[in-house]
């Protein structure tokens, strides 16, 4: 086996691609994922393989060695059995949106994709819930839902793309987090496929339910490592009734984050408060051209929704904050479409940043709101440190942002600044009780800052943990911490494992 | 060691009490924590071990060895060692008003009371959050918070005595759940003292946070079995404006239940649906005579909030729905005074129940809301069947109901008969995809059921997690399902543990 050298590290130290050569699949192997699953959800020539090595992190491009596509439960418990019996790494993927590496198979071995479990088995107008195949992409879901008058309110900036299991397994978060809070807040039951080979159903459509330890809200976020989801149930709630889109802009980015924070404290919780930077405001302007003022330090998308009452007076409130903190000019979305392209245009900051650099590193540094201005105040200060063109945008309101560092892997040199910048700055973060990851996960490109956050101790919790429900390893190994080594696996020809 | 023979089945089979005989602790280490905590802060006279023997459950009363009082995290930690090296039973407990034996030293050992670590810490306006020890009382921090404007919306039924740490530890539900969700929808952070000796903080102020397994939804709910937790961050909300309270009678309770997922399904999320049937009516109405009608067959209180104009409407509304249901009469709050002291009603339920039989029996079913006429159908028909006084309220709104059979423990006959109500009434509620712990816990009363909710396999996998945490089984032992028996421990007179 060979690893790049710099594979598991944190993303501005990631330049170039590397294969895991470690595993390999027996003939028996596929034939018997052939036989169970048909052979057109079963991949294993190399050209197909190149198109499931990665996800939408940069850096990151590790093969698999076969890919099936499960259509059922069922199919995802031979594929459990067969990755049990031939000592493969099982790696569960949606649409491979992930920005953490959650979903590459770091360690080669079988990748269940699960973008064909993708139908809506229910929307429960009763009790106010949806139950879905995990491969359904989000946006399909919420306009399914939207269709019978309901919300499903957790939109990743991925929705049109991302999947509801990917969205489960990374616990996303969206534009509006703020006031709807974030996937999590949404599942109610998940069906999963354990690796001890049992099925079980979490949760359900109680809304309360405290029958020994949460097995939910510990999948959760678990990044495919614990087990494999195949359905899952959430909950939906009223929609807004009406809704109010500003923009303001503002000189000074530090500003835009003290009005965030004085909304918050003036108690108006609006759904979105996202911000972006000027570099963001100009690759976006660049890529979408809806004649966004390019002079401008920040602009803050504000969204108020609710009861038309509540939304004219936190709209009204919001409007005598942002004059109060001297915004630069807000503009008022006059109508619904333009408030729509307003919000796309924000969707598009990544791909915007990420078209006018050959590496994009983008991180996803979470404080508490009250430390906004500051957290801005030490970017700037750490891009001309380390003389790099940095991009940030996010959720603001969540304490959420994502600076991104536009540069070229190629140049070592400002690889290691990036490095470098997204180091001191995650020592701030954590000193102000922020967070290394508010919605991306820690996958393959974080678990350096992880054990900075949780501690050793903390880590080694989350082994035991892993350990309890995967004493093999199997599931998606190489994530959120370093396990076991299943290298030393082998297998005989008749698909049974060699123990190491 | 004994124990009386039926001390850990369900409720119905608990007749008289038992103790624990297997552990006593040496006087190496009661002079150790007197040293540590103080002499005030250690009790282990047996008189004063009576009065921590139980909690709100009815017929558990098992005696712990020695009784702490930490009142610093530091305390706990102390208290951690001095188990681990006695191999000691830990028992958290807050006030002791947990209804599933959560709190009750099963097999005996140190009972870590809680209730001097009860300072509120902060009260962060800016962030909406507030961060308290454990041992503060849930009302004490709701109006500590109210009085800066901020809401904290969970109210378990005994907020007036409850601890914060016991509403985490049970993930409690409360009256408000319904529109604001349970304790475990506000905890932001946890500090928590691990059975290896570490102290971690899972969680912090920032509204999203996805770095690794999340410890912090694992803890909560987890009974006091994984960790110790000394101090709670808790997320605030802004208070709803205005409030509109109803009372609304029924001929029919069948009734009632269909008003309630008629008003769901119309897409009104009040913060309060609660109901009572005509048994707990007549109990109330002898205990707080506020003039309830007795001859009705059950009443709803209902509670919406929010903004002024969305209350409006959303009364409109719910009076709509109680007309067409043939609701026999609607009464509405003339002030806040009388909204207030209906509420208060309504919290006495349970203690009203209590004064009329020697035996209390309650039960915490969940179903789906739109299974709640079925339900009150189900537990008609078995209270008939049964030949039982049956008593039930509930949190109608989240299909969370407290069937209470009342009756007397000396009865053998009627315990039986007890006990097969409720077995076969959780048959349905399982069926129907409910849950046989909405907000009480599993605790040591309700072991036997949680299996049947969630297979061997679940209860294995929890057992592999609770191994994770607390290899020794130190912690709460005896409690969520059956673990390792630590009645073969024993110690040396040097305070060592002598292995089994």
């Amino acid at each position: 086996m060979s690893f790049g050298p710099d594979c598991f590290t944190p993303m501005s130290r990631l330049a170039g691609t590397c294969y895991y050569e470690g595993i390999m699949i027996s003939q028996t192997a596929i034939s018997h994922l052939v036989e169970k699953l048909g052979r057109s959800n079963v991949l294993h020539e190399k050209e197909d393989l190149l198109t499931l090595a990665f996800d939408a992190t940069p850096g990151l491009n590790l093969l698999p060695d076969v890919v099936v596509y499960p259509t059922t439960t069922d199919h995802v418990l031979t594929a459990m059995g067969i990755a049990h019996r031939e000592g493969l790494p099982l790696v569960p993927r949606g649409s491979g949106t992930g920005l953490s590496g959650g979903s590459v198979p770091a360690k080669g071995g079988m990748v269940l994709a699960m973008t064909r479990m993708n139908r809506i088995l229910e929307i429960d107008e009763a009790n106010l819930t949806a139950t879905a195949e995990t491969g359904v992409i989000t946006l399909d879901l919420f306009n399914a839902v939207a269709e019978k008058g309901l919300f499903y309110p957790p939109d990743p900036g991925s929705q049109k793309i991302s999947t509801l299991g990917g969205n489960v397994m990374e616990d996303a978060g969206g534009l509006r987090g703020l006031k709807y809070g974030v996937t999590r807040d949404y599942v109610m039951a998940l069906k999963c496929v354990l690796p001890d080979g049992s099925i079980i159903t979490t949760g359900g459509k109680s809304v309360k339910d405290v029958a020994g330890y949460s097995f939910k809200d510990l999948l959760v976020g678990s990044e495919g490592t614990l087990g494999i989801i195949t359905e899952v149930t959430v909950k939906l709630i009223p929609p807004p009734q009406d809704k109010r889109t500003f923009l303001a802009y503002f000189d000074d980015i530090r500003v835009a984050g003290e009005a965030v924070s004085k909304i918050i404290a003036a108690k108006i919780i609006p759904s979105t408060m996202e911000i972006m930077d000027r570099a963001t405001i100009n690759c976006v302007e660049d890529y979408v051209k809806i004649g966004l003022p390019r002079q401008m330090a920040a602009l803050l998308l504000i969204e108020v929704d609710g009861h038309p009452a509540m939304v004219a007076e936190d709209a009204e409130g919001v409007q005598k904050i942002l004059k109060q903190v001297k915004a630069t000019e807000v503009h008022v979305a006059k109508d619904a479409d333009e408030a729509a392209s307003l919000a796309a245009a924000r969707r598009t900051a990544l791909s915007a940043l990420a078209r006018v650099s050959p590496t994009t590193l983008l991180e996803d540094a979470t404080v508490p709101r009250s430390r906004l201005a500051e957290t801005f105040a030490e970017i700037g200060r750490l891009t001309e440190k380390y003389k790099l063109k940095v991009g940030t945008f996010g959720h603001a309101g969540d304490g959420n942002l994502h600076p991104t560092v536009l540069c070229d892997e190629r140049d070592l040199d400002e690889m290691e600044r990036a490095h470098a910048f997204y180091d001191e700055l995650y020592e701030k973060v954590l000193a102000w009780g922020g967070t290394v990851s508010g919605e991306h996960g820690i996958g393959l490109a974080k678990k350096e800052y992880l054990a900075r956050q949780i501690g050793e101790g903390g880590v080694r919790v989350m082994k035991r943990i892993k350990h309890a429900f995967d004493p093999e390893g199997i599931l998606n190994p190489g994530k959120i911490f370093e396990d076991e080594d299943l290298s030393t696996r082998s297998y005989k020809e008749d698909g049974s494992r060699v123990s190491p």
